[in-house]
């Protein structure tokens, strides 16, 4: 099996530059994508599959760097459950090291920043994200400052701090997004998790465990803020397919939260119905990635929801009921289930754990 | 492959029960013990797994319970680190559907309530097996009424509730064991943990994955207070040693934290040192089992340690560095192996996230 070989490319202007450059965008400003150029060859998947690595390094064949930081991250459980004619796999991505997906994503930004010998990495947030980094940066031997909105929970701040991490406080999800690269020193390195497509490469190994665990889904139904979870797992199904064991992707289904919804204004119309601001992971008003993530609604029939804080509540008492103590940005997605007509095998990705959110299901319970 | 036979007994007078009974003790007042009593013969121990589930129930044919409820509990990762020329196998128990290594307990506990059709199960906890016991009652359909102590971690009271359990607050540990049994209603099962030997055949999977990965320790070090988790891992060694899988048992240390050490005071002399009440998983004061404790601990060559609340935040501070989130209880294991001379590959279950104490966690860092 030869080396899998990687290209760092400009999304627009398709400049491209080495896998270890310290940049987070081009030059002439737009998004970078990190794409597989030339596949091993193998005749099953499994043969790609390091099995004595019980993370996702077990994928590092298909992975832009190997012999990375581990907490134990990947190889999430699936819970099956029958509800109303669909047979749902839940992923349980809260089954992590700080329990939230971004783990992922944070392993392979982090084994980044270590591979080119950077002492302060930067990272903007709305919770979830920063403390991923926080723990990985920490357990890497490298800085961690990350900029988050002021009334993210409490329970993210105080254990991004005890991770060690610099907790830089603003006034809004935006102003964190714009300070995180206005104040930049030349030393460090931003791996905005909404910019960075290493990070990407981190979300794909969820669906590369998916197809090991031979399961089959019509669709995926997936909170979304950044599409940096959707994107990653759309990377996943796009490396099955060009390695020939898939045909076709699932059906892409983005829910967002009422009150900041820039991908349903981009395809349908400017939303106007009830505020969601209890997913408080759902919050950038301008993804980096937008038009990609438009892409890949349209490219694979699938479709955009919203839903409303009273939609987010009777879905995490439903999830609650059955044993799922998600927060409530993940109970978004199985909210927008409810709406989507035709699917009949979804994967919903659960996407962070309740317990950082204590403070909101007193609230809601 | 034959089944697996099991005898449920009275660890006193001897007196033998059927599986399905709804006894909590023996009508003698003592614990009864669950044992196998012929075990299946095969080649290798893989022969005994059920490789498509992936949870505990993989082990199932060395379980009293087959096709039990799942919410994605076990197959934990194994993180090693090498400390002071030490190669620790943290077993990070934390990945787990609420946070703790109850999980494996509560998926046995109510999935034997299920068995024998019971409606209300009743539990009592300083707060992780509360919780658990919580979630698992909600997924099987059963009604849980969990006793604790009204000073228990405010995160784990409201999950608790959003799992629809009813809570009742008492003054203290000791009158939360004590009323869960005397309010116990004709109809109810008592499944505390403290008692049940179900919840250690839930355990005893946290070795046989231990086993399934090749990993080989010379020591256990784990925090205790009922003794659930240590007699519960000692059942998998026991299994694993009845069929001549292993020679013989790795040394079992006990950490208890000072205030309430039960254990330390029987073995040595009473504790006169520092308080380590931030260990707030760490409370029992007359755990029912603590004569079967002792025996392990001595009969292993293991020891009793205790630690107080400065050696459990210094532990807390380099479990955080290491990105591993732990709460208090956790780290007093990884405290006690600064005290214990010798050992050089210890096994240490990070017993429960730190996410759920964080109110802990803001007055440590």
């Amino acid at each position: 099996m030869r080396d899998t070989l990687f290209e760092l490319k400009c999304s627009k202007c398709n400049r491209e530059f080495n896998l270890v450059v310290k940049k987070w965008r081009c030059d002439c400003g737009s998004v970078l994508n990190l794409k597989i150029s030339e596949y091993p060859v193998v005749e099953n998947f499994s043969d790609l599959i390091d099995k004595n690595q019980r993370n996702l390094w077990r994928y590092e064949s298909l992975l832009p760097f190997k012999n990375g930081i581990t907490l134990g991250e990947g190889l999430t459980p699936v819970v099956k459950k029958k509800v109303e004619n669909k047979n749902i796999f839940f992923k349980l991505e809260y089954f992590s090291p700080t329990g939230s997906f971004k783990d992922r994503g944070a392993a392979m930004g982090v084994s980044r920043a270590k591979a080119i010998r950077v002492k302060t990495m930067v990272e903007d947030s709305s919770g979830n994200a920063g403390l991923a980094y926080s723990a990985y940066a920490s357990a890497g031997g490298i800085r961690a400052r990350i900029y988050i909105p002021f009334d993210a929970p409490i329970g993210k701040k105080a254990l991004m701090r005890a991770c060690n991490a610099e907790v830089v406080e603003c006034k809004t999800r935006e102003e964190a997004s714009e300070r995180a690269v206005s104040e930049l020193g030349d030393d460090d390195i931003y791996v905005g998790h909404t910019w960075d497509p290493f990070f990407l490469e981190g979300m794909k190994t969820e669906i590369f465990e998916i197809f090991e665990e031979k399961i089959v889904v019509d669709s995926v139904i997936i909170p979304t803020s950044s599409g940096s979870h959707l994107l990653g797992i759309y990377r996943g199904f796009e490396d099955l397919i060009q390695m020939g064991f898939f045909d076709d992707f699932p059906e892409f289904y983005v829910v967002q939260a009422g009150g900041i919804t820039p991908i349903y204004n981009r395809i349908h119309r400017k939303w106007d119905g009830g505020i969601g601001d209890l997913a408080d992971g759902l919050r950038i008003v301008n993804p980096p990635r937008i038009e990609q993530i438009v892409e890949v609604i349209e490219k694979t029939n699938g479709d955009v929801l919203v839903v409303d804080n009273e939609e987010i509540i009777a879905a995490m008492k439903e999830l609650y009921r059955m044993g799922l103590l998600v927060e409530p940005t993940s109970a978004a997605a199985y909210a927008g289930l409810k709406k989507i007509k035709g699917v009949k095998s979804p994967l919903i990705p659960l996407t962070g754990t309740g317990i950082k959110t204590v403070d909101k299901i007193q609230k809601i319970f």
